[in-house]
């Protein structure tokens, strides 16, 4: 009887081991690539407070939504985003399939591999190479080249998969937030197709939760009768700037309460994430660190931080993340 | 050290009776309000071996994605659509803030209250008042008047809210998906964020959750500086027919694996549900039951399931849910 009392005890115990370890594991802390300082305190309290039920603070679980830009916000844009990167290098295979673009503008610059040239494409110029390389095909064909293209395609600096330069700091952020009941969104001014098909495994957010610029889809049926979707070059949602608040309204459908961005492009997604009752979390990552990434803002193309965004934070109470200061470590192969 | 022993026993003991009663719980019928059959079936045995590892048909835990159309698939949609019915009631204040619509058709008809002359609306009448009552206002101000619409209007026949006038049967189906990881999705043709302000409380499903039709919103700011969205008359996404697939291609951006509908309007979404690989479920309900609920098919002008339809399910596979033999209830309030 005591033995059989002994092994009972035995096996309710290994019950509760998992929990306990979690528990304990729990303790750690989630934020070890974080230099400590304001923007690691502002954080760890926002969702320690919004998850404790006697806060004044508590945000209730289905309202817990936490939305972050993409772009230089949780990976390197520079020196140009990684889906212009795979859009001009899907060139040489558009111009196989239609031969009479070899001598059109902006393909035949893009063909001749002049980087500086290209360096100065106005909007309507890569308006046109956007639309050849994404719409025309199936949604499933697209999917198969994006696929295979980050499979291969590496960072010109830093010699490594485009999907390997996230920032450390950021994935941790978005553990703890999701650990916490958060639904982390993307809200991105890249393609919502593009951005899906390595959002859930390179940062643990499925397709569901991508928004991003959207093109529409026609649905049709192949020679045998297949239904399909094919994607065409019409905009229906440019997820940008104002664009970002309606994309969150159509595809959310709820405010966030907590937003990350990095550039002037995030400005009124903050500030809508903002407008709402209760607790509210707003941080911009400024990009102050050339030796471990890149340091720019007002005067670049890409991200472009102006001044007036910093001053707006500044009286608004947003954080402002300072690479160089707040970050340990940038990427997770950094030692 | 015996009495420790047993007091360590009925601690890790209590710690095990609520997984225990989950499990007997879960035994016992899911589907109460379904009568015995083919339907039921169809749906119980989908559910199992699409969550059981060591079948041919299970499905990974992100991909259990589960469409439901919501007019007439999951609540009443005779004699017409609620939110039509929504639009019309908020004509009268519609009129009160821009009196010069008094005289104007369609509006003129709609404050007569001449239902026979209403019912001879045309496609661009009800469009006129669709953009009159459905944008033009914040989001804010427009989800109001919804709640507070639907917190009082009734169903002319059932003499109940509209929000009672949910089915018995696929509200247990849904609980049965969720209950086996799987996200449920409305897919509507009616309008998202109408639709919106119950799911959550009716359904279970939250906003983010419901894909529909949707009117684009402009981003600014009111006069004291506050963000806000105004609801435009423009249609971003009319999610009727091959709209469907397409806005589920845009909102969730992966493939469902089971997809319900009630009429010719969610075809597409069932082709576009059935052509992706491995376990695939297909439903239709049937309104043939006009006692409890209505009887209608091939000549409503709302819900309409043509011949063509019923025999394309009977040719690919689909299976019709007849709600007078299959569903033992149809309201909760039904005894």
């Amino acid at each position: 009887m005591k033995s059989a009392n002994i092994k009972t005890i035995m096996v309710l115990a290994q019950l509760l081991i998992i929990p306990l370890f979690a528990r304990v594991y729990a303790q750690t802390d989630p934020l070890p690539s974080w230099n400590e300082g304001g923007a690691k305190k502002a954080i760890v309290e926002f969702v320690k407070a919004t998850t404790d039920k006697s806060s004044a603070k508590f945000v209730a679980p289905e309202a817990r939504i936490a939305v972050f830009d993409q772009d230089g916000t949780t990976w390197v844009e520079q020196p140009m985003y990684t889906q212009v990167v795979y859009c001009l290098e899907r060139v040489p295979a558009v111009v196989k399939a239609k031969p009479e673009l070899a001598n059109v503008e902006p393909f035949k610059t893009v063909l001749s591999g002049d980087r500086e040239a290209m360096a100065k494409f106005k909007m309507p110029d890569l308006m046109m190479i956007l639309a050849a390389t994404l719409s025309g095909m199936t949604v499933d064909e697209f999917n198969g080249e994006v696929k295979k293209w980050l499979a291969t395609a590496k960072h010109p600096r830093f010699k490594q998969l485009y999907t390997e330069l996230t920032y450390q700091p950021m994935q941790e952020a978005m553990k703890l937030f999701r650990a916490n009941g958060y639904k982390t969104y993307f809200v991105t001014g890249g393609g919502q197709d593009f951005v899906r098909m390595y959002s859930e495994q390179v940062y643990g957010i499925p397709p569901e939760q991508v928004v991003g610029s959207a093109g529409a889809t026609h649905f049709g049926y192949d020679k045998s009768g297949k239904p399909i979707l094919t994607k065409v070059a019409k905009l229906l949602l440019n997820d940008d700037s104002a664009g970002k608040p309606e994309g969150i309204h159509m595809m959310i459908g709820r405010r966030p309460v907590a937003a990350f961005g990095n550039s002037i492009g995030d400005k009124q997604m903050l500030e809508y994430t903002q407008a709402g009752d209760g607790a509210r979390l707003m941080m911009l990552v400024h990009h102050d660190d050339d030796k471990r990434e890149y340091a720019y803002g007002a005067k670049s193309k890409v991200g472009t931080f102006p001044d007036a965004l910093m001053a707006e934070a500044k009286k608004k109470g947003w954080s402002v993340i300072s690479m160089k200061n707040d970050w340990k470590r940038i990427f997770a192969f950094d030692k």
